[in-house]
């Protein structure tokens, strides 16, 4: 398979960075082929912005996504983010790896979500959503670090459930929405506390690697029963 | 009361732009002190990196959270984040005004909590968390406006529910680990498309401003609690 890493830590020597480096190792091993996004080394811009449009359709009324669709029609993105959505048609399985930032990916990375999942590109323009969306057949993957222990990230703990309530805003509305297929994540709880447990997670996630087609997915609503205006329909028999 | 509005659109003349300026006048006209943290005229910088840091503990292996401590302990924040923190110290009650852009904040936006909402500033360094973090005694209001319409975001939603899965991982995940009280937030539906409703927006989000201390509070576990394996205690009678 294609596989992408799109990764997101400041420093290399981090476990962010030993699970990167790791995962392309080990996804080399197998026969795969490896990209990396190395967010951080590439300095890459996360502010979505005008500098985002090579022709700007209207610069005195800048509407970022109408300024997307526009730049979809006439192969204008700027070229940081041309590369990224190259990167993505050429991916079979993308691998998101970041620590838990504020509940939520680092800016770095929900710059590139901003800028690189363009409307006319991932949805918009002709485009579905969720299992109609632009990256659709393609399978996607969060590894991520956590500050709470696990228990905090139940339905009871105090930070709440990390499926349902913490990575769904990334699961379901950046991932699935786009077309992926989430496959179940791969968390490290509170790795900085304990080095025996780095090389449990590190040995762990080695193995998952080594059979990336058998990581199950994450079951979602199918799209397919939602009326026009986007609510479920729920038929009564 | 001291309002600080910390503001995240590309485009002046935008709808959020709109509810920007409507709340700076609408609060100075009741006798409030009001200051706007207008992030991309500001250029604000969103990746967290080694430039936060004046004078860094270890520079060889960049550790974000541990500088966020040693810079709180000796005063050595960069300017920009000292200046958000203190406009925060000043703040009564913090106004959130973005676009929701993948079910979540604009990257600038998320920057600004990466880098602001510091170790040592909201939490950790004898600071607590939620209820006892270090921003208590404070209320913060989302104002957001959407893409898909309100039946989307419903718990049967193609979207999903709006407060319980898409704005959690911020009032509870950002604004309520810091200490803050979050308020019900204020919510603009797909307001590009009509421009009734906009005007509509514009005098039910004066009204409400009207009257800042009568905003309902969103209800949230206390951490009084929770064990010190983060969990829930339910002490059964």
């Amino acid at each position: 398979m294609n596989v992408l890493i799109v990764y997101a830590h400041p420093e290399p020597k981090s476990f962010n960075g030993a699970l990167k480096d790791l995962a392309v190792a080990a996804l080399t091993a197998e026969g795969h082929q490896v990209q990396v996004s190395d967010l951080y080394a590439m300095n890459f811009k996360a502010a979505a912005d005008r500098d985002d449009f090579m022709m700007p359709e209207n610069p005195d009324f800048f509407k970022y996504q109408l300024e997307q669709g526009h730049a979809s029609r006439t192969n204008s993105f700027s070229q940081d983010i041309k590369e990224e959505q190259e990167k993505l048609l050429w991916a079979d399985f993308v691998i998101f790896q970041f620590p838990l930032w504020w509940y939520s990916v680092p800016a770095i990375l929900k710059g590139w979500f901003d800028r690189v999942f363009a409307s006319g590109f991932v949805y918009g323009q002709g485009i579905g959503r969720y299992d109609q969306g632009g990256l659709k057949g393609r399978k996607a993957m969060v590894s991520t670090t956590t500050g709470s222990p696990r228990q905090a990230y139940t339905p009871y703990g105090m930070d709440g459930d990390i499926h349902e309530k913490i990575l769904y805003h990334i699961h379901h509305g950046m991932l699935y929405f786009a077309g992926f297929e989430p496959v179940e994540p791969f968390i490290a709880w509170t790795p900085a506390r304990d080095e025996e447990a780095r090389n449990r997670y590190l040995d762990e996630y080695k193995k998952r690697l080594q059979n990336l087609s058998a990581i199950p997915s994450i079951p979602y609503h199918p799209t397919a029963h939602y009326d026009e205006h986007h609510q479920l329909k729920i038929e009564y028999r």
